[in-house]
């Protein structure tokens, strides 16, 4: 029955200039994969986009992580799969697993890059979303580098996706005053109805971002999480409060830029306000993963913490979620449904 | 016959449009002050001039820390002085102070913000550099934003400045190879030879700094202490380190600088190398004032540190001395000698 399913793989066909578009993917049928010793057959579940996986889709030599895709090949992203066939038996038939896979429908797989999934500790689809690296950005992002104390202002650009919107909550728990940056009205209603943030602000319909966040922070800015980067960035800069930090998590303005972009200095305000701008992977904090999942799950199942995925149901739509991330229309993290598990 | 004795200011005449020059100053002759209940009469000794103090100068409101100097008003900046009458019995007269104090000979003062200074502990003119403003900013710079580890590579700009020749000197102590950027041969000079700094780059005789920067750091750069700004500050972060510090500490090139300067934005490349950009001021630190203190003088008493005061002599002298900082021609602290003490 399985090896009658057709198999599917999504490849890079050429490399964007600024915004990715559909001509540079390239969906192809392949033969279902056979499994060899030690080896494990996957089937796509829950795949993730982000943002971030732009900057890997360049010409040029591979960074030194090995995160460039290669012309012709299948993209990679972290993906929810589940194990239909094992010779492993450390990961025996049914197991959910995640890691960062290849756009197919079904891989052969060594078990050597896959962690499995605790479908107890929360819905399984989380393991790439809440629980994976955007929900992980947002907490050490926010706790470890901006640090927010109790009564703090903080501001979060792009807070209505699925970096922001964790990191926002996380600042709120810590008892702070937060103002969310988002590109629409159902996003900033989302916010502030959903989330319990205090004030949101939408860009698009904001003619000087400066007055809007002098107006939104009385108080100056303690902690910026910024998602976004750009003018964005420069509006919240101009009100940073002594000791202020700059948490830079993504920068979605830059990602399709082909020069490094130009903006005004930043060094004299830092010596003025003795503040910091710092930037941050994930993989940073990787000792503390599993304490920082265990208090996400925490927060998730006791309702402190809301967190909302932007489903598309449909393997060949993967382009297509991928693409509508750099269009500011996704609430809550983009993911792709591609099967249900057995 | 103290009274006798002529008293002469130097007051703001003009706010200055770029880069400060004679006509922005004026000498005067002013009487003798009368000292008050309470006060002292202080004489002029060591009067430091600093690029930081040029922002000062500029039209507009004052600041929040009260740093404008007001047309028509003595300039003030950090002084070494000698209490030559004395109506206050804690400041008897000969005691040695220091302070911001007025660009006059001779002043009358509350002793509330003066400091003492304790002759023993080095030489009085260091209350006012090495172990004043410029040498602190240096240790707190360096040691708490900087943070060195034994077998980093460190960069200094301003190498041969009151503040990056101390910088540089604490990441040699740290155990780090230091690089130092100057801007001519007689301070590179100074640098190796007299120093102990481990490679100097005359930023005047290099066309090409990013490549200077490379090929004097093989390694990459894990801490830069930045005296300069502009493009030096990009040609560093070029080769920042993953989990790189950039202090801020003084931005010469922009102080002069009647807009707010244009540059690459640095943000993207914060996330990939998880590297940070913070100012400071000295004042954050405070509380650690006294320790620094006697770390430094600990130092350069047993021959780890060495310290230079470019000393130009005569009270008149101090606008040409302050000019000349950002002409880029002072090696060491740039200090003015208006008196010996009595």
């Amino acid at each position: 029955m399985k090896n009658k399913e057709e198999n599917k793989e999504i490849v890079l066909a050429k490399h964007p200039q600024g915004k990715p578009t559909q001509e540079n993917f390239q969906l192809k049928t392949i033969d279902m994969p056979k499994v060899k010793d030690d080896e494990v057959l996957l089937k796509s579940l829950y795949v993730s986009v982000d943002p971030g996986m732009r900057g890997f889709m360049d010409k040029g030599k591979d960074d030194a992580a090995g995160n460039k895709f290669e012309l012709h090949q299948p993209i990679t992203s972290r993906t929810v799969a589940q194990v239909i066939k094992s010779n492993n038996p450390e990961f025996p038939k049914g197991t959910i697993v995640h890691g960062r896979l290849a756009w197919q429908k079904y891989m052969r797989m060594s078990t050597k890059n896959l962690e499995k999934v605790d479908p107890d500790l929360a819905p399984i689809s989380t393991a790439v979303s809440l629980l994976g690296i955007p929900g992980l950005a947002a907490y050490f992002g926010m706790l470890n580098i901006g640090n927010p104390q109790n009564g703090e202002t903080v501001v979060v650009s792009g807070a209505a996706g699925g970096v922001g919107s964790i990191a926002a909550q996380i600042a709120k728990l810590q008892g702070c005053q937060v103002i969310g940056i988002a590109g629409s009205e159902e996003k900033i209603d989302y916010l502030k109805n959903d989330l319990g943030i205090d004030i949101g602000i939408n860009y698009k319909k904001t003619d000087n971002m400066q007055k809007a966040i002098k107006d939104a922070c009385s108080d100056g800015v303690d902690v910026f999480f910024d998602n976004v980067g750009g003018d964005i960035f420069d509006a919240v800069f101009a009100h940073a409060n002594r000791h202020s930090r700059f948490v830079i998590c993504g920068q979605i303005a830059d990602y399709n830029a082909s020069n490094p972009p130009q903006g005004p200095r930043p060094q004299h305000d830092l010596i003025k306000k003795s503040a910091r701008i710092e930037g941050f992977v994930v993989y940073d904090f990787k000792a503390e993963f599993d304490a920082a999942k265990k208090q996400l799950a925490e927060w998730l199942n006791s309702n402190q913490l809301r967190y909302k995925e932007n489903l598309i149901e449909g393997f060949e739509n993967i382009p297509s979620a991928f693409i509508g991330l750099f269009e500011g229309e996704n609430i809550g993290k983009q993911m792709i449904k591609v099967a249900e598990p057995d």
